[in-house]
């Protein structure tokens, strides 16, 4: 049995706020005590259209919500320089922040590792939530000590502009701090058709796929002789961004210091 | 109950002529009558070590084979200039041959064509006896009539020299036939890295990877709104080349033309 | 340049209706020139909140709308009963109806059909939208011809309460009607934990999973020496069936008969 | 640059030793001094028909072996009965074993364990030898961690009598230990064909697929809300082994203790 944990929703209109307060309604040790909204002051949650009927109580002023209602943890999902503001008034009021706003500044992060060390009060910032991305980064970069030879398919939908995607970038160099470098595939191998071994890092190669009905997928592909290992993470964003947030509250409530990124919380 | 089919198989010694008599042992109704081999002629195959102890005899002349062994089919794997000696001596005694050789010039074909229709004799000749890739391109064509948005990727052990394989430009090719020209991915799409969106025919992209490991591989993937198709053949050379000589030799004994591919053997 | 098709969608206010209104919208030859909804007679669709901006008006009685309204092809995504009336009022006034309801009556079924014939309009019923799902049953059936050996993974979110699921089923009585039945397996294998080798279809194997992640996937393998061939088809539902919408609208402009089943009009 | 290791191959004309000599012949620092051959004394490996033309001489008796060659490792491919007094001799002889036999008794290992212990030697035992198979056990009890929700699907080649296969019970079992027990699925799920959803352990679901053409795989899928983990070996058994014994032999190298499990040593 889980001890009840109360919590305040920054953002609770947005796309994710939404998908916070549907979490907060699904779990059962989750309590949902305030919102800080930048409109609706004085409001319940209940008593806006299209939202979960909560009886919490909204704040425009983030001072004013920690000091009247007593939250445990604030679910930060606004923007960078609100969640500053939010997760700092949260620090000051011993209440943990989970922060998935990410673009804060070097100087920032530092006042708020500060602030979390003076108060002994946990907080978690991180950039992405998805846990099963994290394992399978964290996953990737150990089978790498083992199988010198690995190529990355990434395959997302075609509206997506850039590729290499930035995870599969990000993949290819955790492998690089443990494999030696060496160029991959036959010494004499030529492409007949310029492009089709992929993109080049480090002599590893990276295949970006994009087709509509596609989400977003990456397959790390681990040779040897005899032997393939493959690791593949499939997700649909937002929902699986949710449950590295659960994760992280659950956390926080034990912690009394800064954790920067969600492979940080795991281990 | 199938009726009992007698064969020559040419070529008995090399790896494949060694694959067709393991194929020969463990099929019920198919019945070995006798080899062409350039060696060995008057012996037995059981004279010959490492082979298994048939006891059809060896002919070095291809026309003393058809006159003093009664055949339905010749399986012919030696090579393109004894191949086609082999296969019209078959033809002229009304042996069907599956010829699994490739390599004859247009007028070979031609002349073995004319022989098949003046004998009334069936004659394969196939250079690719992979019945699931010949599905694979298949299936491909069929559905690049429905979903319009499609990506190759090939999969080979990392011994292969050249990128594309044959087999997905040719996939390529054929979907091409089918589906209006289009540069596919978001217009505005660019690579980072060169070459992570791999190799591009007519608008579709290609995708090689070369791992250890890996033996021979391709999928094809279509895409439309919500839902993508997947057509994956896998494929370890050899034995999956034997399933499509066992089809072709129930298959020609059935026929009196000429067929070239083995896909037009499928229908 | 496709000729602009004129469409009445019957149902603009549900689920499977707003995913239509959004494809006559993306869609630059389909138009909207009117709706059936049981409720908002006399309204445009643009005065519903939450709807496109289409002018569209709403009708509550089918023939009304069909009298007024200059329409070629009518979308019913209602339920069996209205559904039955507005196919038939639409035939009555020569409008082709693209019905995804199912649960007609043979008795219904066979009315509309000599309706379409009298008046010589085309009309399509489909159960099933999804064309990947259509064409990887069609593909799994002709692969059989050549594969005797075959299972079935399908993959669904764990809030599915039957297994197999319907299409697992269908594709193997699809399979059932080409492939000499046998059971397959090694003869003496024995499962030391009940139900590791799956369901058993007429001797085939079905598999399924069901984890959450998981929206809905079919895996039909086939198996040779030497080779496998895998046709995978995954779909996020709504999205998926609009394809398939779009397709028999375009499809059902150029015929005069009565279609059941997506399947008969690909081919 | 690596050290050259020398060492004595036991059973050098079994498929595992001729697997183990082409190890030797392509790896550059591994450098064979001789071989333990129950038949054979006295020739050398170039005389046997049909292995690589090794100088190394053959011994009968290992004592002998280890008196008279110098010699860094010993690889023991043999069987329990010879494979123990083997290992046993090089330990005495400081020799340290990488022994790819299983089936030795408490007993024996207890004894191997305490010589190699007195004697400051390594040695490696390992039941797996396949890096890729051990990687794919960690990573998914490392991932259960975090993901409740996991199902196995194990492929092999239809001659394999037990289903489901051992790894897979294995893998299951890790995973039990660190994760919280739960029946998944819908809790009102229900098989219509008897069998679908596969062997129950503990909750958790694996399924046994056995076809032609398939060596031998398996897949471990997490699923969550909004994504799924895959983590997947394929493997072609003997060829994957030998990765795993040349990882063994340079590590035993530099180690002085007993170390069973090739898991033990990877870390």
């Amino acid at each position: 049995m889980n001890k009840t944990i109360n919590m305040i929703v920054a953002g609770p209109r947005g796309k994710m706020g939404q998908e916070a307060l549907a979490l907060i309604e699904r779990t059962d040790h989750f309590h949902l005590v305030g919102c800080i909204d930048r409109k609706n002051n004085g409001k319940k949650l209940r008593d806006l259209e299209g939202l979960p009927a909560f009886d919490a109580p909204i704040f425009t002023d983030a001072t004013e919500a920690f000091d009247q209602v007593n939250a445990d943890v604030l679910i930060e999902l606004t923007n960078p320089e609100a969640g500053y503001h939010h997760a700092k008034q949260a620090l000051i009021h011993h209440v943990r922040p989970v922060v998935g706003t990410s673009g804060f500044s070097e100087d920032q992060l530092q006042e708020l590792k500060d602030l979390s060390t003076s108060n002994a009060t946990g907080i978690v910032i991180a950039p992405n939530f998805a846990i099963g991305a994290i394992l399978m980064m964290r996953f990737a970069k150990e089978a790498a000590k083992y199988f010198p030879d690995v190529e990355i398919i990434e395959k997302h939908h075609d509206n997506k502009l850039d590729a290499p995607s930035g995870t599969a970038v990000k993949t290819a160099k955790l492998i690089q701090e443990v494999r030696e470098k060496h160029k991959q595939g036959h010494p004499d191998e030529k492409e007949t058709i310029e492009g089709a071994r992929g993109a080049d890092v480090d002599g590893m190669k990276i295949h970006s796929m994009r087709l509509p009905g596609y989400i977003a997928q990456q397959e790390v592909v681990f040779g040897m002789s005899g032997q393939t290992l493959t690791i593949n993470h499939n997700s649909a964003d937002r929902a699986s961004f949710m449950s590295g947030v659960e994760f992280a509250v659950n956390e926080v409530v034990n912690r009394e210091d800064f954790v920067y990124g969600l492979e940080n919380l795991m281990e």
